[in-house]
This record gives C-alpha cells, structure tokens and sequence, in this order.
C-alpha cells in the first residue's frame, strides 16, 4: 500500500508542473492544475470510480454503495499549488481519499454508503487573490459576478481563465449547492505547522477553522528625486509601509501570546521601483488569522487606528481595504466524535487541532456535517520542502477507513 | 525668444513618448529615447549646425567658431527619462544649448571657439540600474564587458539593447576619450529640489556633485504558510526589511542634521508575495548621497553593521553587495568662477550649490574643466509634476552665452 501510495503522490505532481526553484506550480484553473486533475481521473478510472466533474471543474469519483440511497461519505481536497509550493499541500488529501478506495477494495469491504472523492479546483488563494474557489461555487457561496473581473499577475481576469478552458460562466451561475448530498465531508490535509510533529501524535482531528481576516493597504506618497529631495521634504511611501510592516508584525506576536493568532504582510508591490526615485505608491497585502473572535475584531480596530496616526504622522496617504472577513468555522461535533473512535480503533494517537489556514472544508462544513484530519509533517508548506511521510498518509487513510465502518455501522442499526 | 524656446520645449518632449499616467517614459536606448534624439537633431540642423554622432549613440551639434583650432566650448544633457518622468529633467540642459545658438545667431555674434551642444545617450539608471552610459563611454569610463550584461525589468540585456539600436559592441569598446577635447563643459540642468526656488535667487552654480553610494540588500528567510506558521517560528524576509527601511530612513534624517545628506530605499521586491506565504527572499534598493565623505563613511559602516545585527535578531539571511561608491566630484573652479562672473554681467542673481543627484557633468569632470548651472524648479523631479518657467531655462541661456563671451575674451587676450 505504502508503495501505491508513494507511486500516486508521484504521478498527482506531475513532472511538467515542476519548476526550476526546485517545487511545483500549478496556479488555480491553469493547465497544470487541469493535468494533475488529468492524472486524478485516470488513477480514480483505474480504481473503477464513476467520474462527474461540476461546471466550475471540480471533479467528483463515486464507488457506489451496497445501499444507495444512503447520503455518500465524501472526502477529498484540492491538486492546485501556489507558486513553486509543495508536493503535499492538497495532494495528500486527494491522494489518502483514492488510497481509501485502493483499501476498501484490497480487504474487499462494500460499503454501505457510496464514497465520493473530490478533487476541488483552485483552492489557493496565490493566483486570484481568492481561496477555495471550487468549494465555494459548489456550497453556492460564489459570487460569480463580483469574483469574474479579479486579475492575476497577469493581468488575465478569472472569467477569461475561465473562457480559455471552455467553463461556461453561465453554467456556474446555474450551479446549485442542493443538487449535491452529504452523509459528512472530511478532509485530510498536512498539518502545515510543526505542532503535531512535536507533540508525536500521529492524528489531529480538526475541530475549528480560522478564517482570514485579508486586507489590502495602499500607501500614496510623492515620487521625487532620491538625491535631491531633502529627507525633511519627503512623502516616502515606502518608508511608511515600513512602519506598517513592523506595526503589524509586532501586534501579532503581542496577540499570539494570548491565543491563536497571526499576523502577516504577505505581499508588497512598490511603484516607481526605481533607483533614484522616492517611492510614490506601495500596496500591502495582509493576512490575520486567529479561531478567537474578539482578537480579530480588536486587530481589525487597531490596524484602522494605526493605519490613521501613520497617515498624519508620515503626510503619506494611507487607504485600508478589507478584502475578505469571515468568522472562525466550526466542525462538525458529531464528525469530530467519529475521527475521534476511528483513529482509536485503528491504534493511532491524536489531538485535537485549531486549522490556522483555510481549507475547502471550511465551506464545505456551511452545507454538509464536515471535519478535517491532519497528518504531521515538517511544519513547512507553500514551499518546496514542505514534506510529510507517507506512512503518515497511510495513517490517515486507515483512520478514513474506520469512519466509513463507523458510519457505516450506524447505518445498520 | 520664449516662444522659440517653448516651442522646442515641446518638441523635445515627443507627445508618442507620453504615458497614461501624465508623464514621459523614454527610457535609455529605447526607441522612445530615439525619437527625442531625432527631434534634437532636427533643430539642431535648421539652426546649420554640424551633427556628429559617436558610437554609443552620443550626438553632438556643432557650430564652427571664427579660429577653428580653438577647443569647443561644449554645453548639453540629455533626453532620456525616468518612467513616468517629467519634461524638464534633462530636457532644459538640451534645450538650452540650442537656445544658446539661436541666440547667437540673433544677436550675430560669432564666437571665437566652436561650441558643441552635446546630447548625451542613457543618462538616468531608470533601465539598466547604471547612470550616465553616454557620457561615461564618452570620457572612457564605460567597463563595457561588466555592464553588457544588466538587464531591465523585461529581463532585456544592455547588449541586446545596443544591437537593436544597431550600435555595436565593437565600436563602442573601440571609443576613446582622447578623440574628444573640449575648452570646457557646463551642463544647464534644473535643480531638481527646492532650494533654489525658495532662495530667491535666479542661478545655481554648482561646485561639487554627490555620487551615489548605492547597495542591494538580499533578505532571505523562509517561505512557509502564512495560516499555519506561528509568529515565533518565522523567518519572515519582508518583516526584516521593514526593520531595515526604517533604520535607513532614520539615520539619513540624523545625517542630513549636520550636512547635506540623503538616504533612500527606492526599490523592493519580494518573493513568493504571494497573499497566504510569508516572505521568503526581498531585495531592496539603497540609494545614499553626500558630498561629506566622511558622513558617507560613516553610513557605509552603521548599514554594514545593523545588517549583521539583523542577521542574527532576525533568522533572516541579509547580504549586502555594493552597486557603485565613488566620490564626491568638485567641479572646476575656473569654470565655476567664470559662471559667477557671467552670471553677474547677466544681471542674474546667482548662489553656489552642490548637486544631490548625479549628472553627465561629473564623468565630463574627469577629463575636461566642467561645471554645472542650475535653474528653479518646483522642487519635484522624475515626475509629472516637475516644472520650471521658460523663463528660467532663458535665464540660463543669457548666463552661458555671456561664459562663452568671457572665455572668447581671454583668447583674445
């Protein structure tokens, strides 16, 4: 089995996608992302799966139920990376859910429930600027008409990435979440953090997921002569967000002390970027991340008020914009109880976890009872040494397994 | 006069060079650059005189003097811009030779010596990060093997920039210097800050120009998830520059307290920046100039020593290499005094200044008597917003031509 595995984790990263620092890129609805989808496909047919892909291009292997009117057991996660990520961020999810299939058939268990794997398009936020783009339009929680117009580094809009791998906007606009039915929805992920790693146990089990609280800044100063412009007659945009950058970062750690919480300036763009030019115009892209609301809501406060005192201090022009806000998402406590009895029963040790990243499982746990698994890993990802054993897949996977006869078992009842 | 002037004004600022933003983008040896070159050209040639041009791309406009083997009197700047720039820099110093012609023309003076007006090639180092190619390569102090190879932003090579323009490599290794002997060199120019504007005063007389000291700083941390990585296990690259701009930004206002001094981080750029990874590698920009060379010393040795205490505070990587560090040039003074003595028979009242930004005057500096005159501005500079009235730039005139009289003089003598 380990060997199964180790060959699909291969095959699911696509040497095409592999770029010369070293990881793999496989931007949100590019066709790197579309050939590992590809590779899904072929390994889910080869496992005798009947293959549905939605209008935004999440794609969906069932193995049918020995009862099939009974709401299938859904797992699964995403193929897309940042860029030059890893090799395990969402592929060890999509992977541990066809080696669950691989090992229902091995020890030839039929399983009440259908099972469904799915694979969701563009989950990282890395390209448009916005995450989990294929479990939103499959919980209705997309708004297509605000998401169409987002740009990627590229200037190429979402609608015409979109046109060019003939998805129809009007299809997705016509998706509708209740055509689909969940038992419950798990998905194992890498951990992402060293926590688990540390702690030496081999499960956790998810039982909340932060959101980010995402903010974009634009700092407008003056462009001038950095050789003739006397330090005192500056409006030095760059100079500002140096502030900001600190203000941030400190304020994080400040809040981490008290509970989870992070705090990140992520991006930066900086215009005219010449040498001997005063920077004119800076853009931060910043992302918080905390399960406890009242943290978040007294960040959110203080970034606007620094954000204010910074604007009067520096004669710099100081605009903040909330690009995203969302509350801290529960899982599902009945789903947590079963991982919880399966990784018992299957002899592994667990915890359970906060999820400081987001994940289709938080949209997924909107509609349909859901939770999540982590396995251990070197507390790196979005990065191409993020790694994980994949004896710590197979872990998971057997831990899936024994939540299907747990559900199963009630079913019977 | 004015209406001669002002219409050239707009000439040379070729409207195909204008940008959305509202200012000129002719960057150096680009096809933009070329046409203003070409319209200087023009005028130079309805004014009669002889045009030249050297391999690199220099052009100069020359109009005989009465004794022939006198050495040229020589006066000019340059056409390129900065992106987004505005239509002074440079522009004036051009326009000013050639108003310098007409006017002696006018008037019917013909001078003793030849005066060349010279139009420098890739004055700013808006495209290749190096300054003043044209006049370097003119006064042989062009290392054209080290520099061949500088790309701009669209990864073009300086070489394959050249053999676009069909200048080659060959020719311009084959320039020297000793071909070229001027009387002397004086660059009209505005000042580019405000100091001139609020003095009062009608002229500038430069005395010494600031070189640049300029390093890049590489910060490398790690890339890691920007949800999952706790705030005391980061090495967060942007976090560390932050600290970095700032101490920058802090000790240039502390020097510029005891003598002209400026410090600038004009450039940034990070990577992955990406909205949900934490920094990995930035590389920023550091532009510093003094004429106080021990104040340049001494900055040199504080930025050397905070990078290595960041280093440590941070678990940032930071590498410190230099661009360029040269030193303060002092103008000629025989030149400088007879700008004063003109200046004074111009009727212009007129203050010695030092120049913060470099210009082809200081490579010119090192081979022939050469000084600088400046003229107000609005103190904005690399700008849309940069402007002076054309009755400066006549001012200027009125002082250049009243030097080439005195200079006439003492051959006479």
């Amino acid at each position: 089995m380990l060997k199964w595995l180790n060959e699909k984790l291969l095959l699911l990263n696509p040497t095409s996608t592999k770029v010369s620092e070293g990881g793999y890129t496989r931007l949100g609805f590019s066709k790197e992302e579309q050939l590992a989808i590809e590779v899904f496909t072929q390994v889910a047919k080869e496992l005798e799966l009947v293959i549905e892909k939605d209008a935004i291009g999440n794609v969906t292997a069932t193995l049918p139920g020995v009862r099939n009117h009974l709401l299938p057991i859904a797992f699964g996660s995403h193929l897309d990376t940042v860029v030059n990520g890893g090799a395990y961020d969402g592929v060890t999810g999509v992977l541990a859910g066809l080696g669950v299939i691989k090992q229902l058939k091995k020890i030839n268990y039929q399983p009440l429930h259908p099972i469904k794997i799915i694979c969701f398009i563009s989950e990282e936020s890395a390209r448009f600027g916005i995450s989990t783009i294929g479990s939103k339009a499959m919980t209705g929680m997309l708004n297509v008409d605000r998401v169409k117009k987002l740009l990627d580094q590229d200037k190429v809009t979402l609608e015409s990435a979109w046109q060019k791998l003939d998805i129809q906007l009007s299809e997705i606009k016509q998706m509708d979440w209740k055509q689909n039915s969940f038992h419950s929805f798990v998905e194992l992920h890498t951990e992402q953090g060293p926590l688990l790693q540390q702690s030496g146990k081999k499960i956790g089990i998810v039982k909340a997921i932060s959101s980010p609280l995402r903010f974009k800044i634009k700092l407008t100063g003056e462009a001038s002569h950095s050789g003739t412009t006397p330090m005192g007659k500056r409006k030095d945009a760059l100079a500002a967000a140096a502030h900001l950058i600190t203000y941030i970062e400190s304020k994080g750690d400040n809040y981490s002390k008290s509970d989870h919480f992070v705090a990140t300036v992520s991006t930066i763009t900086n215009s005219p970027n010449s040498m001997n030019v005063i920077p004119e115009t800076v853009e931060l892209g910043v992302d918080i991340r905390s399960i406890n609301e009242t943290l978040l809501d007294s960040a959110r406060e203080d970034l606007y008020e620094y954000c204010k005192t910074l604007s009067e201090s520096s004669h710099v022009k100081v605009e903040l914009s909330k690009l995203s806000m969302e509350k801290p998402i529960p899982m599902d406590a009945e789903v947590v109880e079963s991982l919880k009895l399966a990784s018992k029963v299957a002899g592994m040790s667990f915890m359970e976890m906060i999820s400081g990243a987001g994940h289709d499982a938080m949209n997924m746990a909107q509609r349909w009872p859901s939770s999540m698994i982590f396995i251990p890993c070197n507390g790196t990802s979005h990065h191409p040494k993020e790694y994980t054993e994949t004896s710590n897949i197979l872990n998971g996977v057997q831990v899936l397994l024994h939540y299907i006869r747990l559900v199963d078992r009630k079913a019977e009842k």
